[in-house]
């Protein structure tokens, strides 16, 4: 895809045959794109794979490839079904051992004899790889070149996004302008086209609802210019209210 | 991935800048997967892009190959940004233009008048496809090959999910069992690696859930047999009974 060189992008992998079975509905994807809007990173691109080697291999390197940062979450857990690490270790070309700083963490968290051999893969981390503070159950992610592996669980994934947050590179602020229509997309779509060949550094998207069983149509516009945003927005009210004034005047 | 070639697979692909920016919350890849398992078919992976052709077109043409199905959702209604039918076609390499079946549905839902320029790109369809009937909203849907091209409005995807249900291969049902653990992952991790190792036509998962402040762990039995199934789920539950006891003599 063409890119701005300097834009921050991401992408988001989850992982975990259960969301694929339905049996878990997934949470964390619209977390993360609000997190990660609100800090200034466009999330391009988001994947959902099985807790499969190949498929979580294939994954991370297809996504780290393209995106600034790739953030997975899901499989870092103590049972045998967790492969997240190992698969990252294997998508990098890395060894991957119990780590002592994680060890560690482990040691001070559990009491003793607690701390067994499922809980200590818990420590298994990629040669090279930062961990990530986990300030709710101590189990710690880990960071591996642009790649921020993250649990499941969404109260520890949300800990580990704020952990994570501070030392990430972001772009200048999205502005967003939302113009609730109150009319279906087939009658707003052509003063939306020429808005957005007349504006065309402000990004438009029209997005269809079910209003008392009629379409209504919300307008979504940004731009990291307010200027260029305001104006956009003036014009396409402008249009919205003789589409308004033309439909009375036919009645 | 190496895969059983009789097995029936899909992947779904839900197209829109709306679900990466976090501003809609997507509600249709857990619709679908609950939906899938319900059929009989393995949802094996799940992409959501942005409103770009290229990666509409490079995510339609890889996943199209790795599974018997695939499922879009979005960007097939009325305004410039929905790019999904030429994409489509765009992937295929086929030619698009407006349907006649399509422009006729078209023409017998819209008063007189209504069906202006916008509203007919809903009939734009790749040359060779079958459509989908849309029974919410009349603007139909259509399938290319192994290749289903849905609304993302919920309402209207599962009225065309319904559509195409009955034409759809299926396996043999997928049982499942949960079994509730009351205790954390760390703990039943072991026995859940014995079982996994003396049953292993049995798919086990595992998952972790916070309930009063404290991780307790769900885990999940899967299989197309029934006695496979049932001998199992006993012999996990004889060793975490095993479990208890040893716990409780401890104190």
């Amino acid at each position: 895809m063409a890119m701005d060189a300097d834009l921050v992008t991401a992408g988001v992998l989850v992982i975990g045959d259960e969301i694929l079975s339905g049996r878990t509905k997934d949470k964390n994807v619209g977390f993360i794109a609000d997190y990660l809007t609100q800090l200034g990173i466009d999330l391009k691109e988001v994947r959902i794979v099985a807790d499969d080697t190949d498929a979580i291999v294939e994954a991370v390197n297809a996504m780290r490839a393209c995106w600034t940062y790739l953030f997975t979450t899901g499989g870092i857990g103590p049972t045998h079904d967790d492969i997240t690490a190992d698969s990252v270790a294997t998508a990098f070309g890395v060894r991957i051992d119990h780590d002592p700083r994680a060890v560690d963490i482990l040691t001070r968290h559990y009491q003793a004899g607690e701390l067994n051999e499922a809980r200590m893969r818990m420590a298994r981390v990629p040669f090279g790889a930062d961990l990530i503070e986990n300030k709710v159950s101590s189990a710690p992610g880990f960071r591996l070149e642009n790649v921020h592996v993250m649990a499941g669980v969404p109260s520890v994934m949300q800990a580990m996004m704020d952990a994570i947050a501070p030392t990430l590179r972001t772009n200048s602020a999205l502005l967003s302008e939302t113009i609730d229509t109150g009319v279906g997309e087939g009658l707003v779509a052509e003063p939306l086209r020429i808005a957005q060949e007349r504006h065309p550094e402000v990004v438009m998207g029209s997005y269809p609802y079910l209003r008392d069983g009629l379409f209504a149509t919300k307008l979504v516009l940004r731009s990291r210019e307010q200027d260029k945003l305001k104006a956009a927005c003036e014009d396409i009210e402008t249009m919205l209210a003789d589409l308004k004034g033309q439909r009375q005047a036919q009645i």
